[in-house]
C-alpha cells in the first residue's frame, strides 16, 4: 500500500527555505531585512534548482540589484531556473542563461536584448516556453507558470516589510500575489528602509525579505519623445488619424503606446483637434503612461482621466499637481498597475493605435525580424478585438456595423468591434519597406522552431492602416482581394505598393475604403511642425508650468 | 480672463467628506472605526448626490450590512447615485432604485433580481448603462466608471484598518484599488475587529472607514451541486465531453462554471476518465472555484493547481489540508481574486465549457429571456476566443488548425483558438426547446432599447455544441449552411432539430463534424449514475476524509 500523499509540500518547503536563510544569514538577517552585502547569500539560501523565478523586469522599473546578485549565485546550488518575467532588458537577464543559472524562459518583451536572446536560443543555452502579451503572462502566473520565488523592486520598505512601490508599481502586485499565495518566497530590493511609508502598496504579509540596494533601482523614461524630432510626415499622418478615425468614430477611450507617431497626435489635439471642434468629443479617457507629449492637451482641458501601466520619469510633480486626472494615492503619488491597465486597454478602450516594422497583404503585422526574438509586450492584448466585451459605445458599434454589413450567419450577427489602427510610414529606416509579401516572422518561426509565426497584430483584428499616402479602412473590405488592394493602395512606392491594381484601388477610393489626405479635406501643405502644440522639450516644460522635469538626457536647451 | 483651473478638486472633495464624517459622527468615529449603529449616518455624511458607488455585490460575498444601511440614507442628502457593481443579488440592490437613492446602473450579473430589474427599467426608475463581463467592468473602473465610494465586505479588520478578506477576496481588490487611488472613499463592513489579522489582504492605507457588522456578511454556496441530482443524461453528456473533447484535444488548462453538467464531468474523471487512461493527460490546471464535486478527482491525483474567483462555503478545512493545489496565504486560508482568475480564464485556459438557455442556428447563445435583464457574469470573457493570446498549447493549436484549414487571407493566417463548448440538453425545464430559430435576446433588446441583443456567447466563438444526441464540432464547418445543419443535427426532437436536412446531417456525420455517442465509442447503456465517483453529498464528505463540511442545507443524510 502507498503511503498517504503529503498535500502540503509547498508549505513545508517554504518553511525549510526560510529556516535555511535564517541559518545561513545569521545576524545579517534582522526580521525580514537582509544586509545589502548578503544579497547573494540570500539567493543562494532561498533558491533551489529548477525554481520558477520572476525577476522583476518591467517595461521601465528593473530589480537591477537583485539581477546583479542572481548572476553571482553558486551554480552548484542554484541552476536550471525557469525565468518567468515580463521584460528582458538588462544584460543580467540573459547572463543567467549563459552562466548556467537558468535554462528556461517565458516572457513578454525583450526589445533591447532580442538579438542576444536569439543567439542563446540558437546555441541551445536556453529554451523559450513562449512569448506572451503581459496580461497573458500574468494569467499564467495563476495557472501553470506560478513563480516559486519573486525578485521585485520597490522604492521603500518599512521595518515590517510593507512596500511602497510609488508611481512605478507596474507588474509588482501581480508577481507578488501569485508568488506569496502559492507557498513561494518574495524578495524585494528597496531604495531605502524608512519608519513610515508614504503609503503601503504591498502588505508586509506578502513579503519575505527586504534588501536595501546600494543604488536606487533602474528606471527608464521610455515614453518620453522629444517633439523636436517629430517630422512633418508624422504631422500629416496624425492629422489623418484625428480627422479620419478619431473624429469619425468619436473615439473617447483609447490607448497610445510608445512612439513619435502617437506623440504627434497628442500634440495636435489642442491645435488641429481644437480647430475641428473636437474638444470634448474625442480623447477624454486614456489608458497610457503619463506621456509628456500629452501635457499640452491636458492643459487645454482635453483629458478627463488617465490610468497608467507604469509612470514616466520627470512627470512626478506634474502628476501630483494634476491629481484629478491621474490615479494617485492619498499621499499624492501615482499608483500604476500594469495588470489593471491592460484589462482596461483590452475591455474599456475603443481604440488601439500602434506601429509595426512589417505588414503583409492580409494585414498581419510584426516587429519580429530575423535574428531577433523580441516579443510584443502589451500590443497583442490591446490590439485584438475584445470579443468578451458587451458594453456599447458609438465608436465600437460603428466599427462593428462596418465590419458586418452584408454578412450572414455567425459572422453577420451584430456585435461591436475594437478599432485597431496600424500607423506606419511606407518605408522605415534604411529604406526597408514596411509592406511586404511575406513577414520575416515566418522564417523566424522556422529558425526558432516556433509553432506559429510571431505575429504581433493579426490582420483579422486590424481595422485601419494609416500611411503618409492615405488611410485604408479594412472594416469595409469584403474579400481577401479587396483587403489586399486596400493595403497596396496605401503602400506608396514600396514594391508592394507599386504592384497595386490601379483600377481596383480607385474603386476602393470611390467607396471610401481608401482615403487620401485630400479625400479627408486635408491639405498636405498644412501639415507643418507649426501645428505641434509643443515643438521641443522646453515647450513641454513650459506648457507644464515648470512642473515637468525631464531627465537630463532630454534637457537639450 | 478665466480663473486658473483647480486640478485637485478630488483631493479637496475627499478632505471635505472626511471632515464631514468626523464632524457628524463625533465620538462614534474612533480612528477609522465607526460604531455599528452609525452606519447610516456614515453614509449620509460620506456620500454626495450623483456619486458613482461600488456596493460590493459579488457572486458569493455580499456587503449586506452596508446594503441595508444604504437603503436607509436620507434621500434629501443622498440621491441619483450611479451604482457600478458586479452582481445584483440582494433585494436592497434594487431597493436603492425604488427609493430614489440611485438612478443609474452598470453591472455584470443580476440572476436572482433579473425580473425585478427589468420591471424597474420599464418603469423608468433606473437607467442601465450597460451589461458587462466581470473583467470588463473592472477595466472600466479604471477608465470611465471609476467609483467615488466603495462599500465592501471583509472578514476582519485590525485597529489600523487593514482588512482580512480571507477565502472570499473575490472583487474586493479591484474595487478598492480603483476607488482608493482616485480620491474616493473606501468603507468596509467587517465581521469583527481584531488585534492581529491572520494576514493582510487590503492595506489600511487604502481603507477610510471600518464598520463592524452586527452579523457576518452573507455568503452563498453557489458552486455546490449535490451529486444525487445528477441525471444519467448528464452522465452521458459528460462522457462525450471527456472522450470527444477533453481527450481529443488534450485539454490541460480549463475553467468550469456552475452547474450539474460540469459537476458530472468532474465526478467522472476518476472513474470514466481513469478507464480511458487520461490521468495526467487532461484537466491538470484549473481556473474555478473550489467545487466540492472536484474532490474525488483531487483525491485521485488528477489536479495540479486551482486558482479561484471566490471560495465555496464548507471547503475551508479541505483547502487548508490540500494547500499544494490552492492559492493560500501563509496563514493557510485561500486567497481568491476574481480579476486575476478572469485574466487566467481568458488567457491561460484552453477550454471554457458552459451552458445556456437558448441557442440559435448561427450558434449564438443567451440566457436572456423576456422580462428578465440578467447579465452573463464571467461567461463572455472566458467564452470568447482570446485573440491577444500568443502562447501555444496542443489543444489551442489543434482547434486553430481545424478552424482555418482551407481558408486564405487574413482568416486563413494560422493562429490558435480557444475551445468554447456549449453543453445543453435539447429541452430545458418546462419542455422549452434550447434550440430556437431566433433568440429571445432580440426581442428583449427591442423592449429595453439595447444597442445589441444581449448575447452571452457569440456563434463565432463557439467551437462545440454538445447535447444528449451528440457532439457538433463547429470548427470544421465551412459555410453558414453547414453550421446550421451541424446544430440542427444535435438538436434532437426540438422543432429546430426536426427540421434538419437529413442527408446533409449524415454527410456531416461522415465527416466527423457531428458525432453520436456510438461514433465516439460510447455505449449509452454505460451512462449510469454508477459511473459517478460520488453519488451524494455524503460521498463527497467521505471522499474528502471528513474535511469538507457542507452547509446545513446540503446535509441531507
Amino acid at each position: 500500500m502507498n503511503a498517504p500523499r503529503d498535500w502540503n509540500t509547498r508549505a513545508t518547503n517554504r518553511r525549510d527555505r526560510l529556516a535555511r536563510v535564517a541559518r545561513e544569514l545569521g545576524p545579517a538577517l534582522a526580521g525580514k531585512q537582509v544586509d545589502t552585502a548578503k544579497a547573494v547569500a540570500l539567493l543562494d539560501a532561498a533558491l533551489e534548482p529548477g525554481d520558477r523565478v520572476a525577476l522583476e523586469g518591467n517595461n521601465q522599473k528593473q530589480a537591477d540589484f537583485l539581477a546583479r546578485a542572481l548572476v553571482q549565485v553558486d551554480t552548484a546550488r542554484v541552476h536550471d531556473l525557469h525565468m518567468v518575467q515580463s521584460v528582458l532588458s538588462l544584460p543580467e537577464h540573459l547572463d543567467v542563461f549563459e552562466l548556467g543559472i537558468a535554462s528556461r524562459l517565458d516572457f513578454s518583451f525583450s526589445g533591447p536584448q532580442a538579438a542576444r536572446l536569439a543567439k542563446l536560443v540558437q546555441g541551445g543555452q536556453l529554451r523559450v516556453g513562449a512569448i506572451h502579451t503581459y496580461l497573458e503572462l500574468f494569467g499564467r502566473y495563476f495557472v501553470d507558470l506560478t513563480p516559486k520565488v519573486a525578485l521585485v523592486a520597490a522604492l521603500a520598505a518599512d521595518r515590517h516589510g510593507n512596500l511602497y512601490t510609488g508611481p512605478n508599481t507596474e507588474d509588482t502586485p501581480a508577481i507578488v500575489e501569485a508568488t506569496a499565495f502559492s507557498g513561494g518566497l518574495v524578495i524585494a530590493q528597496v531604495n531605502e528602509v524608512v519608519d513610515t511609508l508614504p503609503r503601503v502598496d504591498i502588505p508586509a504579509d506578502w513579503v519575505d525579505f527586504v534588501v536595501p540596494a546600494p543604488t536606487p533601482h533602474l528606471i527608464e523614461p521610455l515614453f518620453t519623445r522629444d517633439p523636436a524630432q517629430i517630422s512633418e510626415i508624422q504631422v500629416l499622418m496624425a492629422m489623418m488619424a484625428i480627422k479620419g478615425i478619431y473624429a469619425e468614430y468619436g473615439v473617447q477611450r483609447l490607448n497610445h503606446g510608445i512612439g513619435f507617431d502617437t506623440a504627434a497626435i497628442e500634440l495636435l489635439l489642442p491645435t488641429y483637434g481644437e480647430s475641428l471642434g473636437l474638444k470634448g468629443k474625442i480623447c477624454s479617457h486614456w489608458a497610457l503612461n503619463p506621456h509628456p507629449a500629452l501635457i499640452p492637451a491636458i492643459e487645454a482641458g482635453w483629458v478627463k482621466s488617465i490610468h497608467s501601466f507604469g509612470s514616466e520619469l520627470g512627470m512626478e510633480r506634474y502628476i501630483r499637481a494634476r491629481s484629478d486626472l491621474f490615479f494617485t494615492g492619498a499621499d499624492g503619488s501615482m499608483r500604476s498597475n500594469r495588470a489593471f491597465s491592460q484589462a482596461a486597454g483590452h475591455y474599456a478602450c475603443d481604440l488601439f493605435i500602434g506601429s509595426t516594422l512589417q505588414m503583409d497583404l492580409a494585414g498581419n503585422s510584426s516587429t519580429a525580424t530575423l535574428g531577433r526574438i523580441a516579443g510584443f509586450g502589451g500590443a497583442p492584448n490591446m490590439g485584438a478585438d475584445a470579443r468578451g466585451r458587451r458594453h456599447a459605445s458609438e465608436a465600437w458599434l460603428k466599427a462593428g456595423r462596418e465590419a458586418r454589413t452584408g454578412l450572414g450567419g455567425a459572422r453577420g450577427t451584430p456585435r461591436g468591434q475594437k478599432l485597431v489602427v496600424q500607423m506606419v510610414e511606407t518605408f522605415r529606416e534604411h529604406m526597408q519597406p514596411a509592406f511586404v509579401e511575406r513577414l520575416d516572422a515566418w522564417q523566424l518561426a522556422e529558425q526558432a522552431g516556433m509553432a506559429l509565426p510571431p505575429i504581433m497584430i493579426y490582420g483579422e483584428d486590424v481595422t485601419h492602416v494609416l500611411t503618409e499616402e492615405g488611410l485604408a479602412n479594412l472594416l469595409l473590405c469584403r474579400t481577401d482581394g479587396e483587403r489586399e488592394q486596400a493595403i497596396r493602395g496605401v503602400s506608396g512606392y514600396t514594391p508592394v505598393g507599386l504592384a497595386r491594381d490601379h483600377r481596383m484601388v480607385e474603386n476602393l477610393r470611390d467607396r471610401g475604403v481608401i482615403r487620401r489626405p485630400a479625400d479627408l479635406g486635408i491639405d498636405v501643405r498644412d501639415a507643418t511642425r507649426n501645428l505641434l502644440a509643443a515643438r521641443s522639450m522646453r515647450d513641454l516644460v513650459r506648457a507644464s508650468g515648470g512642473l515637468y522635469e525631464p531627465p537630463s538626457r532630454f534637457r537639450n536647451w
